[in-house]
């Protein structure tokens, strides 16, 4: 039975943790995405769009909690069949890259092997939202799966660098760093730290940027004391084990070819570290050859993010320039994308193991650093607009507004009650427009028209002199003829 | 507790009504897409992009069915806040138009007033799913909030005509058919339809294009004996009062003056429909200053679908060029876009009345036409594909797809298993590639490399001469240098 039907108003509200974008937000980034989908292009890669809907079997990660199997994302279960048991749960993507899991074993007999595709669109996560964090956000991906050789990544190292110059970062503005996760793997071989101590020792090494090497050798062994007296336990390696981490850890040389040799030294006898260090070398000689000198992507043993996840090669980008932080104090602007070889994208589906290396751009970040350099504007040219003063003119002031667009300029005819005047102005302005086209039937009876250069305008109320002033520089008529010549002026002041 | 955990492979399927796009289909659309937002831009509209999930109670339309919430829409309920009671519905947006109303009301101090925005995105309905039709698809829409002035609905009208011209539909090819709402009210009026008969005599007007005159005067009056002898009862009008609206249905004349002239004889008396007839008046009159004659846009009084929805100005555009049916029956594209004018957008939330006209086009319609009229192909050109002779030799393979990249050429190279060579030329037929590049190690001795001209070899291979088929024409050796200049040669066959 229908409950209370009562009529009160809805709240006008967004959902919390979602936003809504509007004007130059929305296309800065189609703009972006559309630069970064063109090189992908370029590059051999599909482009694929799944739905924002899939069944929660398929996107899998969540499915060991079967008592709640939504959480982490947005579920929901279907109707059931008649006759055919309760519905399927499901979901909105988390991610870009379960679905990608499901297309490949989906379409496996479809494909091209390898299959190189690429995904940008919206994506959902149940969190609880919070300053800057949204439940919808967007990701760009580009992965290959099928194809076991480091020739794949090598190729989506280079993409991804030609990725950010296209969408508006420069060289010298970014450095790609490449690692690999059979390295360490060795290293640790070398050092012989048993599997059940790895994941203490990755936790110390991640520290690496904070305590230096003297506060990690503590943290791996005995132990370390911080300044306020707090100790923190130690690893418990002896000291010949800590040798080649560390060793790893410093073995960023002058250049490649320096930094391979130091972590030779590094993995000594181990055949994994020596396999990571070859795939490394090739991967750096085939970006060399490529023409991706050591100004855009080196060898990096530093870049340990995402190593846990990762079976091979591990590389980020990160942009090397300036930003002022909330406090005022200058720090690089860091990463804004990363990826690399991961074996168990298909095997969940199929039992197979089907190798797969791919890259994410951050979309917000990359947009944030964009934005930052000048490049994505915040705000969009405004419209000029057409004020109105005589009513039943309106086809004429559309015939003015449809010739300055033939002439590619954005341009719009006030649509609001034209009676009070002053309102057009500040719809104008409130609309960030560059000119106002103004014509009463006077001029319309001399043939001429008012051409108001708003930004000259609002310029001269803040500065001009009186003289200035008095001149109105920033009003000119014009015959009607000379509409789109005159306005074209002003926009290229 | 945990259930059962014991490991069963999950399903890899799209959600049943849910598909996947892939290469030119994403592409196609968002080319298409990307052209309509430039006019649309131009015309002074700005984008919003709203989050795919909303409040039930924001969507609204659902609301009355309070027992069954998520009727028609996909939708679930937020996990309780502690203390704070049960938590939101949240659902998938079923259109564009009620995130916008709820945009509206939410920031109505902050938006500039009228307020034109465009939107474009996937949109989400739980129905049953059906050959075509899936649960989630695209919808392109651009309104104008609060603008009460009938030069609102011209400007869209001629916008719409941009837009399609932009996609690529040529002039001549469509036609902007324009009626209102008030018209025919006005005829019901000056019939004396009782307001409890109009929704009988509607959809009888509706059979118009089926039946004919003589047959919806049957309809209106004594009834219907079809071919079969079934009886359709009538709705009981007299003789005198059908005759308003069979001069409506009738009243398409030789060119818009004809057409308002007959419309005015229609509506006799009734000032609703003198205003209607008005309206119609002024926007052919805007529309033709605005350039925008009857080769594109014509009053039409048979345009009557959504005219229960609208309250004025309404129009739908329709593609004119012929197609064959599935029963290879020829007949016209038809509808790919419509709108109007609606008053009701902002009252359920601010108890104000907010005149708002808007379109929407219909995405896959006119994707389809595009298909049809080869403007937008259903497959994309492949990759050149660089073939792998020699594993060791990966740098130099990718340096020539590089430099074939470059020089704006789509390239990739091989990257899957090089052993076969014969795996390697499936792959690049599957991938649609219009030619590959081979060089081994003579080849590279020598400095040279072959091109294989994939498209003139699959012509031959079905019906070359013997002759032709000796002379190999569609593979050319050419020096390592002349990579580019030769491939490109080939491409411009």
């Amino acid at each position: 039975m229908a409950k209370d039907l009562k009529p009160r108003r809805p709240r006008a509200e967004t959902p919390k943790g979602f936003r809504d974008y509007f004007g130059a937000e929305v296309t800065a980034r189609q703009t972006m995405l559309d630069r970064i989908a063109q090189v992908y292009h370029r590059h051999g890669f599909d482009a694929l769009e799944t739905s924002g809907v899939e069944t929660v079997e398929a996107l899998g990660r969540f499915l060991p909690d079967v008592d709640r199997p939504n959480a982490g994302v947005f579920a929901w279960q279907e109707e059931a069949v008649p006759g055919g048991g309760s519905g399927d749960w499901l979901a909105l993507r988390y991610d870009l890259t379960a679905p990608l899991a499901r297309v490949a074993a989906q379409y496996r007999n479809d494909l091209p092997s390898p299959y190189r595709r690429y995904a940008m669109g919206p994506v959902w996560r149940n969190e609880k939202p919070g300053p800057g964090r949204f439940r919808q956000f967007y990701q760009c991906d580009a992965d290959t799966v099928g194809a076991a050789s480091v020739a794949a990544d090598a190729e989506i190292i280079a993409m991804l660098a030609d990725a950010l110059e296209a969408a508006g970062i420069e060289r010298g503005d970014y450095l790609v760093r490449v690692n690999n996760r059979k390295v360490l793997n060795g290293v640790l071989e070398a050092a012989r730290v048993a599997e059940a101590q790895a994941a203490d020792v990755l936790r110390q090494v991640d520290k690496f940027d904070k305590f230096g090497e003297a506060g990690v050798r503590q943290l791996l062994t005995t132990g370390r004391t911080d300044d306020s007296g707090a100790v923190i336990a130690g690893v418990g390696l002896a000291d010949d084990q800590v040798g080649p981490v560390l060793a790893f850890l410093t073995s960023k040389g002058a250049d490649n070819a320096a930094t391979l040799a130091n972590l030779g030294a590094a993995v000594g006898g181990s055949s994994l570290g020596a396999e990571g260090i070859d795939e490394l070398s090739q991967i750096a000689g085939m970006l060399a050859a490529m023409g991706y000198g050591p100004d855009r992507v080196v060898v990096d043993p530093s870049v340990v993010r995402g190593l846990g996840y990762y079976t091979g090669p591990v590389f980020e980008a990160e942009l090397t320039f300036e930003i002022l932080d909330e406090k005022g104090r200058k720090r690089q602007f860091g990463s804004v994308a990363g990826g690399g070889r991961y074996d168990d994208l298909v095997e969940r589906f199929t039992g197979q193991k089907v190798p797969a290396t791919g890259v994410s751009i951050g979309v917000d970040r990359l947009l944030a650093a964009l934005r930052e350099k000048g490049v994505a504007g915040a705000e969009a040219q405004g419209p000029v607009v057409v004020t109105v003063m005589d009513r039943d003119r309106m086809a004429d002031y559309h015939a003015m507004a449809a010739e300055l667009r033939a002439a590619g300029i954005r341009a719009e005819v006030y649509l609001g009650n034209p009676k009070n005047f002053g309102n057009q102005l500040k719809y104008a302005d409130k609309r960030g427009a560059p000119v106002a086209i103004i014509q009463g039937a006077d001029e319309a009876a001399r043939g001429v028209l008012q051409v108001k250069d708003l930004v000259l305008g609002a310029r001269i109320a803040t500065q001009a002199s009186v003289e200035e002033w008095k001149s109105q520089p920033a009003q000119v008529e014009c015959p009607r003829e000379a509409l789109v010549e005159t306005v074209t002026e002003i926009l290229s002041r």
